[in-house]
């Protein structure tokens, strides 16, 4: 069994999106359980027409629902305790249960997350991970915004922490990893880039086969199965990425609609254009997954459909069933016993970089 | 009359690339004359097979050929006063010529740019600028990796560069601008971006319409007509968006072979299909910008072929016949006389920083 709790409230959609996703994932994943949190008036009609759903589900009633636009710190006055999206993830920290799923607003969860799961001992800050569908399959991609800039150790960090999650989603033995940069020579690029790389090359993990240094456009080609960036550069990579998907959409719409023999054309390929939007669709690998905090915490998209919040919920379950956080901690406690100095500096410096997080997706 | 120095011996394919597009653009602009730079063994039997190109054009036997994989520094050594990237780029200091084209090593061109040519006297560092196509027709986005990293002074440097562009390419008043940052609220981001754009603000040009801070999405929308940002995001940016043409062109490619009904549609749709590889093609607006120095130097794709060596080229020459350098140096001057503590603090800095530059593309 696997229990997961749920923010009903987030989202541009609401219940209206959340529960049928639920309903959906109870039919494939039998052995899922859900706890349902939000607003009384807002998610029993819609749970009303599910009674399947019912059976294996709890709901309960949340005071508060955070807004898209609110400011994180907002967010955390009017919210904690009595919002659904805090109650979802404060189920994670008192093991009622393993998950957390929410489309609510990014930075308000990751505040939240932080405060109410705390990091995990070693690490500095979390990161957001995405997947990203490539030629060769799919990577995982961090971090995409928890936080903007990383010193080495924090990119060690995340090469652990995506690595984990590589094994868990893809049930990789030995994903390949690889540091975003702007040329693959060891000779440029930022420092903090430099020794990141030689730190993982010399930790020579047994769960990782790292690669050196990828290019932007190794992240399509999917030349490793784990990029590793600090949040700047990942967040304008995986945006840049969905603008040029969408300005692509835009231009074969309108190339296929100019004239009639295009037209006619479209009529013929139209299975063929419904697989490429399928490979292009988002909502097939929906969902930034939080990590490096003591619990698991699945953003969904804002604007995701009932099959993009599915998505997210499967991809939790997989983690939980995969168990994600212990691989997380097992590499992180080899990494640091062989690298004890990492872990010495890397506790010093937590207190001093707390105050400069932040959070953006 | 327009004159543009040519390092023939550039890119992946040298001479049997750059005359013919040399060719092609001296029919399409009569006014252009050539001074021509490479090995004589070389480029002698091209340029013979164009007897109207030799009416344009001077040539000039120079020694070395910078290789596409030579480190900037070695470059520099071997290739300083003797090579056809020097002496091309030398041209344009000595007024021989108005711009430079190579299509050789980019961080080559870059370092012997700034050893030859210099920064203008208010710019620490340079940028190289793209043409990026959008939904809406072409942005200007800088830097896309001449240096890494980037202080508040130096992005303001860059929106005032990359101003003049947009000016010079697009025949613009008064471009719209925007500081690439992970949110578009004002309380996102690093705190240079956010420096930058207070300043962008305050400054309140008349040759800049400043809109505030834009996402990587924004880019292939066209929000702004020009982006800013430092080398290593916009490096990343670039390639990223290169990257994903060219994924979601192969899933294209794959979608369409797979049924007999798709390769029908196929053809019908041909001229369709065609038209937005046309869209597609890089080498249709090729050419990263090399601004910020005492000079205009174009550095085309090493891969790109006759005709977008031609559209690098074009763009020199485009750039030159609208006083680029003087529309920037205007704009410079109108900023640094309204802001002069700005001005005192660059300069200051350029010292301290010009250690640690660096260049990619």
């Amino acid at each position: 069994m696997i229990r997961i709790s749920i923010d009903a409230m987030g989202g541009d959609h609401g219940p209206g999106v959340v529960i049928p996703a639920l309903m959906a994932v109870a039919v494939r994943r039998p052995d899922i359980r859900f706890t349902i949190y939000g607003r009384e008036e807002a998610v029993r009609p819609e749970l009303a027409k599910y009674p399947k759903l019912v059976d294996k589900s709890e709901f309960i009633h949340s005071e508060v629902a955070v807004k898209m636009d609110e400011k994180p710190s907002q967010a955390l006055r009017h919210g904690r305790w009595k919002s659904s999206m805090w109650m979802a993830i404060e189920a994670v920290k008192s093991g009622k249960s393993e998950a957390c799923v929410s489309a609510g607003n990014t930075g308000a969860l990751m505040a939240m997350s932080k405060f109410c799961l705390r990091t995990m001992a070693t690490i500095d800050r979390p990161a957001i991970a995405a997947i990203w569908p490539t030629l060769r399959g799919e990577s995982v991609v961090l971090d995409v915004g928890a936080t903007i800039g990383a010193d080495a150790h924090q990119l060690v960090d995340f090469a652990i922490l995506g690595t984990g999650m590589a094994r868990s989603v893809f049930g990789m033995e030995r994903p390949t990893v690889g540091l975003l940069n702007v040329g693959v020579e060891e000779v440029k690029g930022q420092e903090e880039v430099k020794d990141a790389g030689r730190m993982l090359r010399e930790a020579n993990m047994t769960s990782m086969d790292y690669r050196g240094f990828v290019e932007g456009d190794d992240i399509g080609k999917g030349t490793v199965d784990v990029v590793v960036t600090e949040g700047f550069s990942g967040n304008i990579a995986l945006k840049t990425a969905e603008g040029t998907a969408r300005q692509i959409a835009s231009y074969l719409r309108a190339a296929m609609g100019r004239t009639l023999m295009a037209r006619i054309g479209y009529v013929f390929a139209k299975g063929a254009f419904d697989r490429l939007r399928e490979k292009m669709d988002v909502s097939r690998s929906n969902g930034g997954v939080f990590l490096g905090l003591n619990g698991i915490v699945v953003k969904s998209h804002g604007g995701a459909d009932s099959e993009g919040f599915a998505a997210a919920v499967e991809l939790a379950y997989d983690m939980v069933r995969n168990r994600l956080l212990d691989r997380i901690e097992a590499d992180l406690d080899l990494f640091h016993a062989r690298n004890p100095q990492v872990q010495a500096q890397a506790s010093t410096k937590s207190d001093a970089e707390a105050g400069e997080e932040n959070q953006e997706m």
